[in-house]
Order: structure tokens, then sequence, then C-alpha cells
């Protein structure tokens, strides 16, 4: 008897401690906008060394545990934008394609990041968009549109939780959104306390005891192959990271948003370079939960776009090598060719290799006065070099990825819906 | 001291009871032959009744634990064939594009298979292309080359483990290479007490206690849209776990092969028809691990095919309800309107629908004797109406899940290389 008894306590105690040991003290829900399995799996080979005989795993590969499917309310079909993909990671309710923060009715729903702020945890966005822009605006703000760019920025100032603002830590793009002829919301945070800058490099110069605001672009930040030298989302997460750790804990949402816009634009170099940035961030972040064990990590995406394809045309082959010495994004390529006397030359200075004749004689097909023309063509060029395919400027409606790591991380193993997501974290944080 | 010691008798009771219990008696490896996550995705749409609320889990979603790399040995870059990949998933070898059970320098490596008969274990392969086809062969043959078919037919009779024939079972389709004027492996296994069909009806009249090679067509067997009121893989795997139940266990190789030859020919009608004849197959699986729990079912892909992206063209779309009226394969709708007095009449009822001035405008574009035109012409149709893109008639290179059930499926939880897969099963296997 003693031993069953005995056994019955070990079985008790492991029980408990490991329900106590799954609630984390942080939580960082990441999105990685845009970015399907084709992405992080390009990634792969992108981040490959050729020299060297095996292939690496990457910071997705050491962290994935399930997929997510993605589709919106029946409403919109089978094909999510981040609005409603947002939405139902935000909240755990389907909506139609465009909604922030409200249901399939138009009804606000409270957000993880909202519940988290209830109970007392600071709260942040550190993206690579402007704020406001849908998946951010959908942990954060409530509205029926996600054009309504203006009144979700108004929002952030206006909207109080628990007699609080909603955010203490915001980082990313936004001044033509903050800063307006009817309302300048940078002054009015400014004046509510807040510390507010606007060039990338003083992230280190802010005070730690005071919230911030921190636009870095009049929409999105600039491509992270322009910004080469300057810091990028890792550094706007560790900043956020470091003003929000508190004792009662902390939610934050980070994105990097413009995987999704090079998908759209079909750009394949800045498709590995964005989501490079956001590999660069969850390698800080695995060895931040190695010392912050207290800390969840969630990351998925909230749909894929532009239906890249790794290797297309027949050809059984995909190389990403000519996308490893771009020194600047294609649209800047397109734009300094523009205005050069020697185009080509500045092609190749800026490219880090030679244009083929045949490559050349597709430069020629367009104006050079033409930069949009020119940025397609430098497009098909890195699409033919690497084998990459396309389907659409829009998004496709495969499965997800969810990689987490950290305190409750085996919580997201398997096949879920992205609604479940939120539902996981609510019940973390204790929601009833 | 007492409390202690009980503790961890506990402990090593629960310790090696599960690696006692991890242990199947049977395997049954399943390759959804170029079912990249567009396909199992696109299947949950498909399989969805859009006058229900809700979008239903499939067999799929229930078992996902993981994904897999699934690249080929450097020689081949990125991107593999079905040889280089089913060899990964046999032998745990990478090896080159085209290569059958043998490693980068071509030297022939033990499968799961040949280990599992080594065992004493009884083998068998049912697919739905010829049974000397590149998946069912890397498990079951070693070749420099996947074309060299008679050889790796021949093979199959001439090899022996352990004294015994490869396989026990043989179900899958291959007439061309089994009855050939320089050789009738069919009548050198019935012979040596193989008993043969050629009838997929007859299925059911096999005796249990013979050896079987079951042949249902000169190359693959028909497209399932071509013979839905007939028996198809489903019951192909029913008669193999029928024939295979012995008390030394069995491993069994099972392909749904022509999901990757619909995406060879970007034909979404057979691609989800093909899936759907696999996701039939796990259903049965499902129930079947339920009542023999001591059976492994792993479950995964070799590569992803086409390109195929659920919504394409900028629009936010895609929509199978158009395939779920087909009576018949696009080829055959091809074939019979290509003989039809009234080509479009015969195009409408074979496939459910009536055609619209467009479609038939596009049709008119092509002779209506040209039956790979017309079958071009009514896959672009298919497209329109789905928004279904493609980007290839190849292979792509997006990590494949994993899906497991039964005895030990939490091995393959997270991403690993397709080559950790056998590297799983021959360890459950006890190879050393």
């Amino acid at each position: 008897m003693k031993r069953v008894s005995s056994f019955f306590s070990v079985f008790f105690i492991v029980l408990s401690a490991s329900a106590q040991s799954q609630k984390p003290t942080n939580i960082i829900m990441v999105v990685g906008d845009g970015m399907g399995p084709a992405y992080t799996t390009a990634y792969r080979y992108f981040a490959d060394d050729k020299s060297s005989p095996t292939i690496e795993m990457t910071v997705f590969d050491r962290h994935l545990v399930g997929m997510a499917s993605t589709y919106p309310a029946r409403t919109s079909g089978y094909v999510t934008d981040s609005a409603a993909s947002a939405t139902a990671l935000s909240t755990g309710y389907k909506s139609y394609n465009g909604a922030i923060g409200v249901d399939a009715n138009k009804q606000p729903q409270q957000t993880v990041l909202e519940w988290a702020r209830l109970k007392g945890m600071k709260t942040g966005v550190a993206v690579t968009s402007q704020i406001n822009h849908a998946t951010p605006a959908s942990y954060a703000s409530h509205n029926e549109y996600r054009r309504n760019y203006d009144a979700i920025a108004d929002s952030y100032f206006d909207d109080r939780v628990d007699g609080k603002f909603v955010l203490d830590v915001m980082l990313g793009g936004g001044w033509k959104y903050f800063i307006r002829d009817d309302r300048n919301l940078v002054n009015e945070f400014k004046s509510a306390g807040y510390q507010y800058i606007d060039d990338i490099n003083n992230l280190g110069s802010l005070d730690p005891k005071q919230p911030v605001l921190g636009l870095f672009g009049d929409e999105g930040m600039p491509w992270v192959l322009d910004t080469q030298s300057q810091p990028r989302l890792p550094a706007l997460v560790k900043t956020a990271v470091y003003h929000l750790t508190n004792d009662k804990g902390y939610f934050l949402l980070v994105e990097g948003s413009q995987i999704d816009w090079a998908g759209h634009a079909n750009d394949v170099a800045s498709a590995m370079a964005e989501t490079h940035d956001l590999a660069l961030t969850l390698e800080w972040l695995e060895s931040y939960v190695e010392n912050s064990p207290d800390t969840l990590v969630v990351v998925t995406a909230d749909h894929s776009t532009g239906g890249f394809t790794i290797a297309a045309n027949k050809d059984y082959r995909w190389d990403p090598e000519p996308l490893k010495t771009l020194k600047a994004s294609l649209v800047t390529i397109a734009t300094q060719m523009s205005a050069s006397d020697q185009p080509y030359k500045t092609a190749e200075s800026l490219m880090g290799t030679t244009l083929s004749e045949k490559e050349k004689a597709l430069l020629a097909k367009v104006e050079i006065g033409d930069i949009r023309a020119l940025y397609t063509q430098l497009k098909r060029i890195m699409d033919l070099r690497t084998n990459t395919g396309w389907t659409t400027s829009g998004h496709t409606a495969v499965d997800v990825q969810i990689f987490a790591m950290g305190k409750g991380a085996q919580l997201f193993n398997g096949h879920m819906d992205n609604t479940e997501i939120p539902k996981k974290i609510f019940a973390l944080l204790g929601k009833p």
C-alpha cells in the first residue's frame, strides 16, 4: 500500500509540475507574413554553404512543431488575406478578408495582446511594416477594414485597456499615418510620456523606464537589402524585449512583414533576404529563451504569398547563389540603373555579377527611364538564374508551419487550425 | 529510502515500458508520390462540404507529426526525383537523381524492407504505379538507374534475402515489364508458388496462405477517375495487409503513385482524385491501427510535383466544386470528345456541367482529332474554373509533411531530413 501511495504521489507531483511548468511568464508571437513552407525550405538552401558536405538545419527546422490551416470565414472562401488571418491568430475568431480584430459580424473580439494587458502584462509590437498594418493592427486594434490606416493609428492612442494605453512599445514604420495634417499622434504620444525616435540607429539611446514609439519609415521600413549595414528586425526585437521585461511578464507581437511584400512583388531576392532577417531574429530569440526559459515563442505565417515554388520550367534545379552577391534590392538597382549613364555597369556592380548577353537583351526590351519595367526585368533575370516559379501576385491557401520554443512549446505540436493558436495562448494566460 | 527506491522502480518501469511499447510488430510505410503540402491542404477544401458551417479536418490533419527535407545528394542539387528520394526513405542514404537503392557511389545499400525480411517478417508492396517503378523499386531492388525497368522487374524474381524472395505480396501495375518476349516473370512466379491475378475484382479470391503477384495495368493502373466503380488503392492495401499478417510481423510499402503523375501533367482533377484515393486508404489504415495497435503507419511524400498552388492569377479564390462532378479523367474526356459527333455534349456529359462560351472557344482553338491538345485545353479550363496555379511539369523542393499513427508514431515529431525516417525504422526493427 505504501508503494501504491508513493506511486500516486510521484504521479501527481509529476502531473502538477508539468501543468505548472507550461505557464510562461512572457509570450512572443512571431508572424512571418506570407512565409509559407516554400519560403522556409528555400531559405535552408539559400543559407546552405555549397562548399560544405552537408546541408545544415535552420532555426526554423530546429523548432518546427506543427502546421496550421489559414482559411478565412466562409464568406471569403478558402484563401485568406493578412487581416483575416491575423484576426484568427489574435482572437481565435474566423473573419472575412479585411477584418481587423473583428469577427465575421464585424463585432470586436478580445485579442491575446489585450487579454495580456488586462492581466497587467506589458505589451509591444515590433514589425517591419507600418505598425498599423494588418498584422499588428489585428492584435492591438479593432476595425472593420484594414485600409482604415488613420483610424487604426488613432486607436493606438485613443483606446484604453483597463485605463492604460494598449501598447508600451511600438517599433516599425508609419510616419505618414502618425504625423498627419489632421492629427500628430507622435506629439500626442510624447505628451503622454512616450519617448519617440525616428532613427533606427538610436535604439540604444532609449530610457528603459519609459514607453516607446519608434517609427523608421513613411509606410514600411526600407527593404533589408537596401539597409545591410543598419539594424533591422533583430534589433527592434532586442529593444522591445529589453523594454518589456518586467515581473508581471509581457506579450510581444513580432512580424517579418516584408516577406509577404516580396512575395506579392514576385521578388525572390527580397523574399530570401527578408526571410533571413526573420531567421536572424529567431536565432537571437533562441538564445534569449535559453536564458529566459519562462518565455514562450510561437512562430507561424498568416498564409503563403505569390505561389512561390522552388524550381520551375521543367528543370529540377534551384540555385540561390545569384541571390548571395546582391548589394541592393532589385528595385533600388532598377532606380540606380535608370539614373546611370552606364546602366548595365551599374546593375553589374550592385548585383555583384556580370550580366550575360541574354540578360542584357531582356533589360534592353524596356525603356531605361521606366523604373517599374526595369524592376520587372530584373526580377525575371533572378527567376531565370535561380529557376524560381510564381503563380500569383496574391496569396495561396497552402497550410503554414508552426514553430515554437520555450515554455509550453509542445502545446503547438501537430496540425491545428490557426484559431487554435490564440485559444492555447489565452489558456496559458489563464483566460477562463 | 523506501520512498526513493519505489520512485526509481516506478521510474524505470515507466521508462522500459515506454521503450518496449515503441516497437511495433508491423510497419506500413506510405508514400504519397509528389504529395507536397499544397496537395494535402487543397484536399481539405476539395473534401469540404460547402453547405456545412465548418471545415472538417482530414485524415492527413489528424495525423500530422512533422516535416521532412527531400534534397538529393549534392551532385543533384536541391531538387530530388522520386528515385533519389525513395532511396533516401528506404536506405537512409542520400543519392543522385535516378538512383534505386544505391548510394551516391552506386553501391547497393540495405533497405528497411530487406532488413525486415532478414528479421523473418513478411514483406509487400501495394502501389498504383507499375510495381517496379521508382518508389517500390527503391525498397525492394538496387539499380543504378530507375529506367532499367526490365532489370528491376527481373530482380524481384532473381534476388534473394536470406534465401527467400524479397516480396511476399506485390500489387500494382506492370504487365509490360513482367510479361515480355524475352522473359515471362509472371509464369516464373507462378512456378515458384505465387498466385497471380490480373483482374482487380478478383482480390477477394486469393488464398491467404500463398504469396501473391497481382498486376492490374500495362504500366500504372488506370486513373482513379476512370475506374470509379472498381476497387483501387484501399482494396490493394486491405488485401496486402490480410495476406501479410503473421506472428512475426510485416513491412508493407504503399504508394499513391499517381498523385505525382497528375502533378507532372498539371492536371488538378486527377491530382485531387488520386489524393482522395490515398486519403481513403489512410482512413482504412486509421481504423486498422485502432484494432491492431502494434502497427506503425508512417506517411510522407517524396517531394512535391508541378509547383501546384491553391489560387493563382492575383485572385484570392480556389474553387474545387467543378472537380466534384467529373465522371471520367480529363484525358478520357479528351479521348471521347475526339471520337464523338457532338464533342461539346460529350464533354459536358462527362464533366457533369455545361461549358461556357469562353470554354468552348478555348476548346475550338485545337483540332478535335488531337487528343493531347484537347487534354491540354481541358486542363486549362479546370485551372481557370478552380483558379489553380502550376509552375513546372517537374518537381519542386518544398519540404513535405510526415504523418504517423500507431505504435512509435511520436518518434516522427518535428522537422527531420527524409533519411532520418528509415534510420528510425531500422532502430525500431532492432538494426544495430
